[in-house]
């Protein structure tokens, strides 16, 4: 699709946000910095950090709704997700809507989603595959996943993708299973490790190996983000346990290994 | 000491090095670099490579002890080192000669060594907290950690340690028991994930964060060295056992959050 290179700038869209915890926090830089237009919502108060931001923080879901809004972006807490769906009054809606996703797991919010959305509400299921920390000097080169569950204005879709296209992401086209097998093998299990180490409380050493290094820089990372996060990575994505089954495995034979080696 | 500072260039001395595997063949590179005269032994033959570096390789731990060597540099595995130190027929020594070695555990070496070398000989213990893969750029900023166990050649030892200094190496000086403390808490839980994460045979996905990247990295690195050297990071370091356990038990605790998260 032409309309969606990498080159050509955004056309502005009329943004509403639903969840303004620190990862919309983090894209809402960027959108304005394109000059989208946006609104929040959120369980908390977020007025004064929107103030500060120049944007309308709209308390009541109703009034939310009737804001005219081009495209909904869910960015809620995986574990939150079926409650704050539950709480949106859908029929206050003024026209079809394009409704996004940001959540790190994506079989789970594309069913939710398709059983709740009104039959002429548009659903993109996305997951950018960075944060506040690795996407702090910019987005360039960074994986941006996404799956068109149902979308019939392409023209709103393709500029809602053009927000991360034009700033250089990876664009990746996948389905949602795809992606929850791929991500309970890398990214679920990065945060697991990242758990361990934070648990272990590692700390740097006078003789750290190039290697350690790294490992503390997971754990630092990891631990930025909420354990709602790394819980819902597990909760709701169905590959992730059999990989924490996999990881305990692969312990105790290394394990063994060890041991066995020792007693020969 | 100032004849150890990093900028004189280190005088030519010359070594003797038993054990001439990976690591060893790596440091030989800088060795013949700076002008010393090298020469090896080891179990397995190395006179083609040997050759091809137009050193000698002596087979005969008779001739190598004879060969004039001012130290005598022990590159062996740490699983091997008891072993290998019996077979060395130290009443062959011209000389009073100093011993170093450059295992990755050190307590270990440390009392092996004192117990077999003749009184006269120094005893110099070492870890370069590097290796093939970290110092293949060079070894600026590196960290060398080393304890002089027993030296009275200060001018020998201090030649010898300026191998590393004068190659921008961070010289750390520390007991044999800090180390294996600290490398326990740090390289060893390091190569342990490495093992693990080479069991589950990890492989980088189209949607990779870079967490998972660099868990990607201490992997394929950890795999490089011999599966003896992380057995004997185990084997021969008192604190390793203390860490697996460690972790075995943070890593217990963290699925058991995540257990009781789920079902809340
Ligand atoms: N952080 C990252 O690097 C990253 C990257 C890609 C995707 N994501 C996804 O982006 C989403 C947001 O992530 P995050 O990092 O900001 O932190 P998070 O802890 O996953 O989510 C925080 C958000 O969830 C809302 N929330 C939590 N519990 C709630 C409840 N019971 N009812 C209503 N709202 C609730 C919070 O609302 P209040 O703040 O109003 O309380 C806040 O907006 C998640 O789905 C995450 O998987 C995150
Ligand atoms: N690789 C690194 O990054 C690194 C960094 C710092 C320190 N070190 C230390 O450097 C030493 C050498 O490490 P490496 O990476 O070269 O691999 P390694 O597997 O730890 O040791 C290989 C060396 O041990 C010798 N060896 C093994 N078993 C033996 C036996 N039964 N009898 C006699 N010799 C035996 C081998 O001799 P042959 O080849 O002749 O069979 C070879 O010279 C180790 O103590 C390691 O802890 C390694």
């Amino acid at each position: 699709m032409s309309s969606s290179s990498s080159s050509a700038p955004p056309r502005a869209l009329k943004i509403g946000i639903i969840g303004f915890g620190p990862f919309a926090q983090f894209l809402v830089e960027t959108m304005l910095k394109q000059g989208h237009s946006i609104r929040a919502t959120s369980r908390s108060d977020y007025s004064e950090q929107c103030a500060r931001l120049g944007i309308p923080f709209i308390r009541d879901m109703h009034e939310f709704l009737q804001s005219d809004n081009e495209v909904i972006l869910l960015c809620t807490s995986i574990l939150s997700l079926s409650e704050v769906v539950k709480s949106i009054p859908f029929q206050c809606l003024k026209q079809p809507t394009l409704f996004a996703d940001v959540l790190s797991v994506k079989e789970y919010p594309r069913d939710v989603l398709q059983q709740a959305l009104p039959p002429d509400s548009d659903l993109l299921c996305t997951h950018p595959m960075f944060g506040p920390e690795s996407g702090k000097n910019g987005w360039k080169g960074l994986t941006f996943m996404y799956e068109k569950v149902r979308i019939r204005n392409e023209a709103i879709c393709s500029s809602f993708l053009q927000i991360f296209s034009s700033e250089g992401c990876r664009m990746l086209e996948m389905t949602c299973e795809e992606h929850d097998k791929l991500a309970a093998r890398s990214q679920f299990l990065t945060h697991t490790i990242g758990r361990v180490l934070a648990e272990m409380h590692i700390e740097p050493t006078p003789i750290d190996t190039k290697g350690f290094e790294k490992l503390f820089q997971v754990k630092e990372s990891t631990v930025k983000d909420s354990f709602d996060l790394f819980s819902g990575l597990f909760t709701h994505n169905r590959f992730a346990r059999q990989q924490l089954k996999n990881f305990e495995i692969a312990f105790e034979n290394v394990k063994q290994k060890l041991l066995n080696r020792m007693n020969e």
